[in-house]
């Protein structure tokens, strides 16, 4: 069945979740047509052509190069790390590297968690293998350039032979990094990190084995090529995102996330739901530009795409479900175990389609804080607006800015966080969206900060916030509708959502 | 939300979609528990174990496995080939195998495909970067043992440095065997071959890249680590069922089965339908004995699990929805291009929890057919009972035999073919499930033959035909209740399906 263009706002969305449901958006082009029927633009492709040429890829790709330029991506690819789950698989990874050949690893983890079980466990697993291993513990929180540095001089000079990352979103990604540049000795930081900030070289060798064992349920990073760091000079975030930085094996082990304080709960879980959010509603992978004129150039973040569409709709399902209940009460394993698995879920969603507006301007949130000291971090030891936090706090401005591009994704989405769209007009989606975000952020799970300036930002800091996020254009374009504004209208529109959320 | 109990069979089963809608089965104990609450083994896990040495996951594990003997799995993992989908990204591969510094490919086809497009676009893709290429174009359709042994004599004696395997799953499987054992010089074909017909050896190191580019909408070849053969002496189908087989990189390209005969479209598109089937009502992978001593004796087929749920479930729905459309109407591109997917994703689902007794019952069905010449395979030259035909042929059977080891599963795939269950009984969901899918078979795809019978079978046959699947014991026992079955009790059951599959 196509999605239909049904009568109401609710039968369109309803129409949109049976389409990903009873097939994962399964026609390209249903991701194409924002919810247009399926018989869209690969089926009008086969016919267009003759079918002797049609037969022929080659030839219906030149006839489509000729009559569109900017060309338009057709492809998309999907890649995930191996994902191991269990409770205790921990204790697997000895047995793992030994089966690979490697007697000596570097196992990258930060200081907080040296002494905790994941870690504990995971040397015991080394060592019941007579494993070698080389510790480095020197991972910062929220990575700073200086110390993705610092981790690729060690690496440099140990030589590992393979990494172990034992930790969150922090400790995997600097593990990926340091990976990377043991294996292109004389390449420079910036050579890899994603244009325009860096030179955006594609990764064109296999790199080390890398594991990751993820002690938080959010950032998914043991499923991606993704790697996310600040770049204190240029006050934002940045990164480096190739499928060949994936890790070879993703241990997945609901033991490893029973230490982790409320609040920690909450902010990496808040970054499991706007990866979720994000990649259901990017632009299509069909609708990007420019083609890739080489395979390797395709990038991680490709626009929503019939898998990554199964994956992120079932990390927010479970999302809106589990992340209230983990966050209240530290009993609830089955919760705690269910948002485990929706951390890496969405993280196969959001690697292969990308996220947009949320992380965008994260990223000079998180950097330019002044100061804000985020209850349950203070282990940290410096002020810090945990990654999900700064990712949240502009979601409602964020999905009611973007509706009009997708009435029936927002619609959808706002319908799995229990909003009643039973007479919802398509030109409200955006704010339905909005509304039930807040009800959630605010009331279901509670104790977040209603605007950034609860984080400490007022009016003025909003240019250098902008300032702050425009580098990111990679990432903001793809929400649906942005690569098209040139440089004044993304400043207008990213200042005007920074504005809404002051204050909810 | 856990899946409830609820009153009625219809509320349970819409109470497991629900559940693996609104999260895959998330909860680990979902698919241990046939429906029960998600509250179940895992938490239990948690909850048996006190904190300080539940947050050590090896204590947590030795406490299990002193109480329980033989150990119950534990754990499991997800491994799939990297994906790309679009109409044309057959002329990306020749890009694929530069980028990967290999100058000379081993090229496996089959004769009827040598001069079709597929081939002629791999081969252009191959020459217009100046990549080499040698053509092994004998594999047979539906592989036998001396067919796989020449092709792999002809690797050994090539040295091919990567592989591209264009055509069905007969050609992806004897390329993904050549290159198991040209990186194994040594091995004989019986070391890899599955217990207990073969020595079931693990595969210990990474195998030469293949790319796999699947002609047919079925096998999902593209995506496993499985390779299916005739054993011709011991008259069955055996295969080599590891993840290190599979390949590295999918390429999904619509263009590539335009031109598939109605009749393939059928048999490939029923191969499809019972792996989603099966791999969905397959054991629970936390029910599956032994636990491995070592990950790498992990098998590919583990058992349902979280993961393998959404895809085996979408990739029903899709079938359910388009094979029809896709047989009926050569210009239903829309159909064509979802089964294409839908094979894939299935690939996906049953390549990490496998396939049962539908499956095993059709390698003999197969390997014994007396002369059935399906129409649509003239061109194989040869009598033959497609794969699809011989696994589908029994299914009425199969699930009414499996209904009561799960009925919430098995009115849930009723219902996504239709089936009314408003009313239904839980000791009723297998006949249901039958009715649905003979329904399915005979009216609205149509022309299906309705029984053995009608491949040449008579109930004279029904013991050589259970000898020849007793040995599939590894794939048979993935039914749920069937492990625990001894020979006389299989024996029994499974000549009783075939009785029944005599005529429908």
């Amino acid at each position: 069945m196509s999605v239909r263009l049904a009568q109401t706002a609710r039968q369109r969305a309803m129409g949109l979740l049976r389409a990903v449901q009873s097939h994962p958006s399964a026609c390209p082009c249903h991701v194409c047509t924002s919810g247009a029927t399926s018989a869209g633009s690969l089926s009008t492709l086969f016919k267009a052509v003759d079918h002797t040429t049609n037969r022929h890829g080659g030839r219906a790709m030149s006839a489509a190069r000729a009559s569109d330029i900017p060309q338009k991506e057709y492809a998309f690819e999907m890649a995930a790390s191996n994902i191991r789950y269990g409770p205790g698989v921990t204790q697997e990874i000895g047995m793992d590297f030994k089966n690979l050949g490697i007697d000596r690893v570097a196992l990258f983890t930060d200081k907080n968690l040296l002494n905790l079980s994941p870690v504990r466990v995971a040397v015991e697993a080394l060592e019941s293998q007579g494993i070698k291993y080389d510790i480095y513990s020197d991972v910062i929180v929220e990575p700073k350039d200086y110390g993705v540095r610092d981790a690729i001089e060690w690496a440099r000079r140990v030589q590992p032979k393979a990494y172990l990352a034992v930790g969150g979103g922090s400790v995997i990604d600097t593990a990926k990094i340091a990976n990377l540049f043991q294996n292109y000795p004389e390449a420079d930081l910036m050579d890899f990190v994603n244009a325009p900030l860096g030179k955006g070289r594609p990764v064109d060798k296999p790199l080390s084995p890398l594991i990751a064992v993820p002690t938080t349920a959010g950032t998914g990073s043991e499923t991606t090529g993704t790697a996310i760091f600040d770049l204190v000079e240029k006050k934002s975030k940045t990164g480096i995102a190739h499928r060949a930085l994936k890790p070879l094996l993703g241990i997945v082990d609901p033991l490893n996330t029973l230490s982790m304080p409320a609040q920690v709960k909450a902010s990496s879980g808040l970054d499991v739901l706007c990866h979720s959010l994000e990649s259901w509603t990017a632009i299509p992978y069909c609708e990007r530009t420019p083609r890739p004129t080489n395979p390797i150039l395709r990038p991680a973040y490709q626009g929503a795409n019939p898998i990554s569409d199964i994956f992120s709709l079932q990390a927010l399902r479970m999302t809106a479900t589990y992340l209230p209940r983990a966050y209240r009460d530290p009993e609830d394993y089955e919760a705690q175990e269910n948002m485990l698995l929706a951390a890496t879920l969405a993280g196969v969603g959001f690697g292969n389609a990308g996220v947009h507006l949320c992380h965008g301007l994260s990223y000079p949130i998180s950097s330019q804080n002044k100061g804000h000291q985020h209850p349950g971090y203070e282990s940290v030891g410096h002020p810090i607006i945990p990654h999900g936090v700064s990712v949240a706090v502009t979601s409602p401005a964020v999905f009611k800015f973007t509706g009009a591009s997708n009435p029936e994704r927002h619609l959808a989405a706002a319908q799995i966080f229990g909003a009643d769209i039973t007479n919802a007009k398509m030109e409200s989606a955006g704010e339905i969206l909005s509304d039930a975000l807040k009800e959630f952020l605010y009331v279901k799970l509670g104790d977040q900060p209603r605007g950034i300036s609860e984080l400490g930002f007022g009016a003025g800091d909003i240019e250098s916030l902008v300032d702050g996020a425009v580098p990111q254009r990679r990432v903001l374009n793809l929400a649906p509708d942005v690569h098209s504004y040139d440089d004044g209208r993304l400043r207008e529109s990213l200042a005007g959502i920074l504005e809404e959320s002051l204050k909810f």
